[in-house]
């Protein structure tokens, strides 16, 4: 094969995978918003059918004769074909370590534990999860050793969520954040209260919706192109460019809760958007990795939507939507949207207490794929850990270790993205501030300024670069943990008056 | 392969071919009842290569060993196993007919066209939709000539979705309708009028979806496999015995409207519901045709939902829902839900002048099928054959030619069905009531005994039996429009005192 031919033989290769994915992804959306709960028996065998269907495709005779030609053709590529040339080839070496049945097996395990893990929380009953819980271990255990025996298992499944995040970075970086972060958190919890009592009023689901829908159009979401759906536990499900959900769930007694999560979501879309349009239906469409995409999406929650700007820029819809608001000044609720305690449920959480959850999780799945614990000891260590880093007591499982669903869906390594995110979302807000005024630019509802810029230096970038990489060229220069250690302490020094 | 290795390789075929077919049910559902506009774009690309793939899984080498496998054990198989040695036949004939570029273009092309015919009929315009159409009547006649050479191109497309359904017996069925009822509406027409504003009162529409869960109650839908969804046109989706999707739309001023949209979709329901166990995941699994599909739809829809002792039995649950309903009698209500006028649409037609709004269609496919008439002027002989047949002018594309979405998605040939299988119905509780007190198990809340006959007799059977043979083993005789005709003449008899 000439090079022509080979990137014509690895498009419709890659779009055969994308649509594999796709159909497994609307299967997996469809269980989310509304399959019906006998829905699993047939799911399971279609996943398991797909799954393996996919895994043939991309590791058969076909997908070798590509690999094989496009190293042959290596130094003759386009960077853009290199980069789809090394990602096939991880992609390669993954799946053919991994006997097939046993890709399949875990399809199906993920399937099924998908659904206890929901009877599981509703019921907070641990021990229904348990048994799935640690097949899943094990599989992740085995996967790495079948993977990467050169390894240590953990950094394999860091590496799932963040090409080249290793255990010894992530101690380095939490390390650098506890030192920080604790004793802002000791003197916050020193300094007055923030009464935040009244933003618990009732504010009906129909007016939230419609404040949801206000959010999409202040953060520049098209409707043909992305949707808000409702659910248990808010996620983004990005199919392509074309087609990306988002969703929430809401509380009559918390706007807050849904707000902050559609825009938490919707930052996770605008990532999926705008991915080049060069890149649809390949390997490069769509995000690069999990800390890149927590970045977009804890960028737009916490740095844009808990700003003093934009809580005054939503401030008259809301007063619109729920005049009771109105006995509160933008100041007021700017601070109760920036109230920062030690809590139970990690969603939920302020900007400056929310690493330590992340923390938590990072001990629980060292432990876990370390084969330190066993997995009927978790909730205790859970519960244990909670009271170490938060001060708080843990009273269920339910709004203890089954309160996320990573877990049940094979996610372990997936929680340090969020804070790494949270990180890199930092250092890109002070690298935009020096090309041009960003809290000016929400304050006038010009968020297609802040939009422009990131799509130019990640979003449509797609997968192109290494994660790592991508953050450089958007940074300028290496990542550095002291953006976001230095913007919590200035921004709760001054939330706190401390 | 002996018989054993051939059951156990067509049963993982027919498990690969359920997981395309389930996974492309799932993307157009998902496109019915939330999917935004942009995701045609990328579920264009989807069904594309998944009907791709399963074309060339159902044709392939393996497929064809099987199926030599099969013939040449034929003797020897079970009866089930020759039934399914015959569908993969017949499925193999007819797909191997079909180059496969056709195959998936025309898959493409219905993904496209559902979209366009939303918009059109949106914007009442029949031009926008008119190429689509006329690309499917084009490809609907090619497949015809290409499949069954031998074979009238619409006895072809009757024939997919009642196996052994043709013209011939449609004229003659259409004639004894016509014959039978058109003097009954008539007659009709000339009685005293039922005065049935009283049912167009305000009805909440969350009171309308309390009504729904009650219905299907009542009817013993299971709801951890069966779900109701609000659409814009209701169908219902069978995936499996484990999850069927079925849908309505509710208009606050008609509650009638989705009252018998839930019962017609609920009966889909139950029949796919009910296939035996053993038939799951293959080809027996769910029901056989359109014809017995719509009989068991339109059963419960009309002659149970629209029975005195059925109306009597949802009374109390209506009048607790809406109020307002207690000035009226059962009887009254009973009455205005047998108002029989000729009227525009047809999913909102009464029983007695429905089976004219199915011969307009049919009129209409042979025509198109035959080639008797330009796209362009489709609209003028519907709305000609509407004044014709059912004495009525046509406003407009979208309450005319638009108003159904049978045709954007390939469905020329299916609405006979509707007629027949309501045929059916009257055939069959002739029959059930020669066992038991049908009428005295609906006043008593014991649709159970009715389910249970019709599972015994035709839903456990799945696709095991042709639906002629089917259905005169559940008559215990041949086929006779009689039943519905004398069903009908009594019925409207009694409710217009005629």
């Amino acid at each position: 094969m000439n090079v022509k031919e080979t990137i014509e033989k690895l498009n419709e290769l890659e779009l055969q995978e994308f649509a594999y994915g796709h159909a497994m992804g609307i299967l997996s959306y469809d269980d989310e918003t509304v399959a019906p709960k006998g829905s699993v028996i047939p799911r399971g065998k279609t996943m398991g059918v797909l799954s393996e269907l996919s895994y043939k495709l991309s590791t058969g005779d076909g997908a070798r004769e590509i690999l094989d030609a496009l190293k042959e053709h290596y130094d003759e590529l386009s960077p853009e074909d290199k980069r789809r040339a090394d990602l096939r080839e991880k992609r390669m070496r993954e799946l053919r370590a991994i006997p097939v049945e046993e890709y399949v097996a875990y399809s199906q395990l993920v399937n099924d534990a998908a659904n206890v893990w929901r009877e599981a929380k509703n019921k907070s009953d641990y021990k229904l999860f348990e048994p799935y819980l640690g097949r899943i271990v094990e599989a992740q255990k085995r996967f790495a050793g079948l993977v990467r025996p050169d390894m240590d298992p953990y950094d394999y499944c860091l590496d799932q969520y963040e090409e080249g995040l290793t255990r010894e970075k992530c101690e380095a970086f939490f390390k650098t954040l506890r030192e920080r972060i604790v004793p802002l958190i000791d003197k916050v919890k020193a300094a007055r209260p923030i009464d935040d009592a009244f933003v618990h009023v009732r504010f009906p689901i129909a007016d939230q919706r419609e404040l949801s829908q206000r959010l999409m159009d202040i953060m520049g979401l098209p409707r043909d192109n992305c949707i808000l759906g409702e659910v248990e536990h808010p996620f983004t499900n990005g199919f392509s460019k074309h087609d990306v959900r988002i969703t929430t769930h809401y509380y009559e007694d918390n706007f807050l809760s849904s707000m902050y999560s559609v825009i938490h979501e919707g930052g996770h879309a605008l990532y999926d958007l705008h991915s080049d349009d060069r890149f649809c239906f390949t390997s490069l469409e769509g995000g690069v990795s999990m800390g890149v995409h927590e970045s977009q999406s804890r960028f737009y929650e916490n740095i844009i939507g808990r700003s003093r700007e934009f809580v005054g820029l939503i401030y008259p819809e809301l007063l619109r939507l729920c005049p009771r608001l109105a006995a509160h000044s933008v100041e007021e609720l700017y601070r109760a949207a920036n109230v920062a305690l030690p809590s139970l449920i990690r969603t939920e959480a302020d900007e400056l207490t929310y690493p330590l959850h992340i923390m938590v999780r990072y001990e629980m799945e060292k432990a876990m794929i370390g084969g330190d614990v066993k997995t009927s000891e978790l909730p205790e260590m859970w519960n244990a850990l909670y009271k170490e880093y938060l001060g708080i007591d843990v009273p269920d499982d339910r709004s203890g270790i089954l309160q996320d669903s990573h877990w049940s869906g094979g996610g372990i390594g997936y929680f340090p993205s969020y804070a790494l995110g949270s990180a890199y979302g930092a250092q890109l807000l002070h690298k935009m501030r020096e090309d041009f005024d960003v809290s000016g630019a929400i304050r006038q509802n010009e968020l297609v300024k802040i939009n422009n810029w990131l799509e130019d230096r990640i979003w449509k970038y797609g997968s192109l670069y290494k994660p790592a990489e991508l953050m450089e060229r958007a940074f300028g220069g290496p990542f550095d943990p002291k953006y976001y250690t230095d913007y919590l302490e200035r921004k709760f020094t001054e939330v706190y008056g401390l």
